[in-house]
């Protein structure tokens, strides 16, 4: 890709983030529209705007920005979550390393590997002409002294990411025990969930578990609920969901013809008819329920509750019984987050199932190749023209070629790609496990380890094409083969970061699609009207921002032309983000940070590969001695992390007694906690055991409001 | 090597072994070798041998084999144990396995292998000078149908080998279930070992760690012990034991003298400057004593013991502090199994020694094979001759020559190793563990890892020689490398198993060393008199014996010819260490079967091997189809190992609550339980504060030894 591509493609791109800006500064002011760009604060009844027209409401202001800029970290965790503070605090971990990293890559990598080969001669209105290639690490010539600025350059990112991330994950798990001390108590921190509950001949799960935990917890044990197989319950209640809302929707309709035309019959019969097969569906509900109930379909699992966080944080760090596949307990997830439909609970059955799903997730990965491939091939013209010779013509003209160079292959890699964190997401859930933030959170491995393999080394090595693996199985000449491919494909990522990272925020911001369906929902039948406040997909947002870090930090000593244009990234991700946080997301769950290593683990993948290439490029480079030297910085870095596991990861796992024990006895002195405790009895139950709720807002029975569909009737 | 020479060195290998067994019935009657061959017995008074002389004990007789066989398990288990327990089932288990591995390889694949290329011709007379090769798997064709059985042996040897471990494991830990049951209350249960105090300024660490665990474990807190610097006291308390010894030998000696000849004066001089300078010791110890437990040399490491076991393990495998490197809890050893020298306690400085022991050992295991590498060269009789040109002449004698390739290698080899287990120890003895039996267990890890990359690797590979690791970097093509090479290296080992394990066997029940030393005892000046009852050296001696399993599975398919070797040396084995184990060894330590996982583990990757050798030599003998399809078995066993991990690992690493609560509930209601808290609080002093001892035997203060000694002048 020669310089002239790369500004075409940052031109389009950023006249394209600043549409953005501007329409999403003059539409989030429109009433009709608060749905779309406020909805958490539509929800929480903040919002100010007025209802009134003004002519000031069409004219973009900057002024979201500022407030975003403003809104400091204590407020982001007040209104939303500590997960919310780590993410944001992605963004400015990376502003701070690649600030660092920027000023040394562009004023002095830049000009070294610019001027590597000729120094004297250099055309001003020759450089749109110039490759890319000019302001990589190829650029220099082999075995030339100034590599030992590169290889500088590469000891101090190390240097500065292993600072930056000790004193991020020291920070966040600070945080982490500051945000446990100031809680009230929660219901997970008082129960377990203890799956394998071995049943002897004649006695029931409800027994069993009582008597154990009398036995053996008696001081600490407080109530249980046994896990109950209800998926025929789930089907049927959203089926009554969907029939409630069609009855409504109906309703209303005939209401307003009513009105309008004093026009019915027909519809009436329908009302009628929906209303007795809701009634029906209701009456099987309850039947279900309190089959379910009593003739015990019961699942060998239940959630335990204890009267102290520190009763229960024994009882699922401690091995209870002797055999470790039975009585195998951990901490419940919070009430809301508890993922009911997969309760397989036998121990070798959700083993088999986590081998499977992660032999799955292989050849997902695996399989994903042959389309990304395909998608590599649009960027060689060449290959193009001899596929398709009919489009000779159209590709000879340069602004075509261009744009398909620089622009079309990372939109349709974008396509593929927004396909694969839903389907990991299944694949997590098909793992047993017994959460929504668990989940997500296996999830955004996954996303992870996808995006690094199909986006970064299937690029990378196409060129050797399928026989990825085998550079995988040769361990000895990875270095090499990395160092080759790698500089070779810094202008492909310098324009994946300019199009896919810079439309992804802008995207994020616009909402194209909630924005579209608040316009279409008014004009389609069935439309529900209420709406539910988004929650951030993690499993998706977190692996794509660590992506451009890993980006950043490899590309740094071989091609520092991609830092500025990360830098932005990074700046208005921060804004961004920071603003529809505010505004659009609403916390589902909170997992206390717990995100964190995620983001420290592939830091550190990042650092070693990138010094693993610095071992290869200087081995390239004849400069064996550089080479080898760089070798110990691989150990130190695998000696930090491991050392911050040690230090750090444990506070992520589980509270220590400490904390857990101080905050128990605080609650001694808080009237409020008997309550509390009183409630935690119920806090387990299935909602499908539960009385139908119909809305959010429905905290109630479900009667009233059944009444009242009737009686608008 | 070919079968006449194998038949040599079995020839010299048997006469040795009956010559030594039968010496060994002869010498074990002879009352002055009681201390040699039943240090045990002599120990507890069990001996029941008479002192006057008979013909009958001239006479070998077998009547120890008898016993030895027939001791029970229950019998061993009672006698020492559990560890021994332990040990004596790697052979039942390899009886076991090499039993039914020996009649499928030596009736189904041996005469496969023998008559691979030719099925006719076969001169009985021909078999001395045929090579071992023949027996092999060598000399099967390529792509010969015939090697479809030894897939099917390698898929029986696979499955076998995991329904043994499989039965093992489970009896082991179920046998460990029961011994906890069984055991009387032991101070170790009750006792956690916490190091990394942190220290506020003004306050002392017997105050911090009282005020902790009065805070967060008030209910079950007993007391402490601080640990103190004691090394020098240590030292001063070695020189006084020497000094000690000498007195009373001077004294012994002066005594005699005095009775045959009246002449003494110089000698009683001698005595009174002794005894002055044990007096001036003593008064140092004392006042060392007096001053660390004053002045505070305190190390920030405190055993805390607890009333009850289930507190004490709650106070071990609960994170205490927010800094986990702080407040690090483990569960106390064995009172008499403190490793008291090494009490670094910084959790920094404990983790960098550790990583400078896995460097040494590193090296250790690299520089090592220079040495190897010559004595392989020994069995090339050609490569002799052209370095020492002198020893043609002798090298040309059949006999000689035999005896250098069968033989001598092996001795060698064999001296070389028995320097390394005591290297190891002291490596271990340097990562900061705190018990003996830990810094056993951690060199034998050690120890195997040597054994298998110095005998098995370094053999095998030595063709490539100093490229070994570049053999290991290229994963892919490691099982074809091992292919060509494993089965060209049989006759070495099966001439291994004969020279090295039956030697070590015969030496072992022999006890070559404390026989001489027992004879030359009473003619050496300064000799002790007091002997110590040995403790089963495990780190030398479970790398050993699983060596040899590792052989038998890796040859089983390639060369099943080895088999019988190896039966009749753990049949022997079984034999000779449970006759040691009932005459010679006091168990020093009690892990409670923790040495079996490294059993297992060591088995699994013996499996591993194999199947990889399998899938290379498949594929070499252009059978692809049989090659592929051991992969799926490599996958299975690993995932066998991964349950066994899950299902049985557990168990060896802590107790689980059901059991602990259990045993201390029987406590309550033993009248026995409140004395053994009250001496609880000392059981962790450290042995250099107190009194010194300077017997076996001398349970009280030292002061009556003193004035015995004084009073015998």
């Amino acid at each position: 890709m020669i310089v002239s591509a790369l500004l075409t493609s940052v031109g389009i791109n950023f006249g394209l983030c600043i549409l953005f800006l501007t329409l999403y500064s003059i539409l989030r002011k429109q009433v009709g529209n608060i749905n779309v760009y406020a909805p958490r604060l539509a929800v929480e009844g903040n919002s100010k705007q007025t209802s009134h027209f003004s002519f000031e409401s069409l004219l973009p202001s900057p002024g979201w920005v500022r407030r975003a800029w403003q809104a400091s970290e204590e407020e982001l965790l007040s209104s939303s979550s500590l997960d919310v503070v780590v993410f944001v605090r992605i963004f400015s971990f990376s502003l701070k390393l690649f600030s660092l990293a920027g000023v040394v890559g562009i004023f002095i990598l830049l000009p070294i590997n610019f001027f590597g080969t000729q120094l004297n001669e250099i055309d001003i209105y020759d450089i749109p002409y110039k490759s890319l290639d000019q302001f990589s690490i190829s650029n220099v010539e082999d075995g030339s002294k100034r590599l030992w600025i590169h290889f500088c350059a590469v000891y101090f990112i190390s240097v500065v990411v292993c600072y930056l991330l000790y004193d991020e994950y020291n920070y966040i798990s600070s945080k982490r025990v500051q945000c446990f001390y100031a809680s009230k108590p929660q219901p997970h921190l008082f129960t377990i969930l203890v799956r394998g509950i071995p049943l002897s001949d004649g006695s029931n799960i409800n027994d069993t578990v009582e008597s154990f935990f009398r036995e053996y917890h008696s001081s600490t044990y407080l109530s249980h609920v046994v896990v109950r197989r209800t998926s025929k319950l789930h089907d049927l209640i959203s089926d009554a969901k969907k029939l409630y809302k069609r009855l409504i929707h109906l309703k209303s309709m005939s209401h307003q013809r009513n009105r309008e035309s004093g026009f019915f019959g027909k519809k009436v019969d329908l009302v009628n008819h929906y209303e007795k097969k809701l009634e029906d569906l209701h009456e099987n509900v309850r039947r279900g329920q309190s089959d379910v109930s009593l003739s015990g379909e019961e699942v060998p699992a239940a959630f335990v509750s204890f009267n102290s966080r520190y009763g229960a944080a024994i009882g699922f760090q401690f091995q209870q019984s002797i055999n470790p596949t039975e009585w195998v307990t951990e901490q419940a997830p919070e009430p809301s987050d508890v993922y009911w439909p997969f309760f397989s609970t036998s121990f070798l059955k959700r083993w088999i199932f986590k081998l499977l799903v992660l032999v799955a997730s292989f050849f997902l990965i695996v399989l994903f190749l042959i389309p990304v491939f395909l998608v590599q091939g649009l960027t060689n013209l060449n290959q193009l023209e001899t596929l398709f010779p009919s489009l000779k013509g159209l590709l000879s003209i340069a602004f075509v070629s261009q744009v398909i160079t620089g622009y079309l292959p990372s939109l349709i890699l974008q396509l593929f790609l927004s396909m694969v964190p839903p389907i990991m997401k299944i694949f997590s859930s098909m793992q047993g496990l017994i959460s929504n933030s668990e989940i997500e959170k296996s999830a955004c491995y996954k996303v992870l380890w996808f995006t690094v393999w199909n986006i970064f080394f299937a690029n990378v090595l196409s060129g050797s094409a399928l026989t990825l693996f085998n550079v995988f199985l040769d361990i000895k000449n990875i270095p090499m083969k990395l160092a080759v491919a790698v500089p070779a494909q810094a202008s492909f990522f310098i324009a994946y970061v300019v199009t896919s990272g810079w439309t992804s925020l802008s995207s994020e911001l616009f909402r194209m699609f909630p924005l579209m369906w608040n316009y279409i929902k008014p004009c389609v039948r069935n439309a529900n009207d209420e709406f539910d406040v988004p929650s951030f997909p993690y499993h998706s947002e977190i692996p794509r921002v660590l992506f451009f870090g890993l980006l950043g930090i490899i590309f740094f000593f071989l091609a520092p032309l991609i830092l500025p244009f990360l830098l932005a990234y990074f700046f208005l991700g921060y804004v961004i983000y920071r603003n529809q946080f505010l505004n659009v997301y609403a916390p589902k769950y909170e997992t206390g940070g717990k995100y964190w290593p995620i983001v420290h683990n592939t830091m550190i993948f990042s650092l070693i590969l990138t010094q693993s290439i610095a071992v290869g490029t200087f081995g390239l480079k004849k400069l064996p001695l550089a080479s080898s030297l760089t070798i110990p910085l691989i150990v130190l870095t695998l000696l930090f992390n491991e050392y911050c596991r040690k230090r750090f990861l444990p506070m992520f796992k589980s509270y220590p007694a400490e904390i857990l024990i101080n905050k128990d006895r605080e609650d001694y002195n808080d009237p409020n906690i008997g309550i509390f405790l009183d409630e935690l009895v119920n806090a387990y139950k299935d909602p499908a055991l539960m009385p139908i709720r119909y809305s959010q807002n429905d905290n109630e029975h479900n009667a009233p409001l059944l009444e009242e569909a009737r009686g608008s009737n």
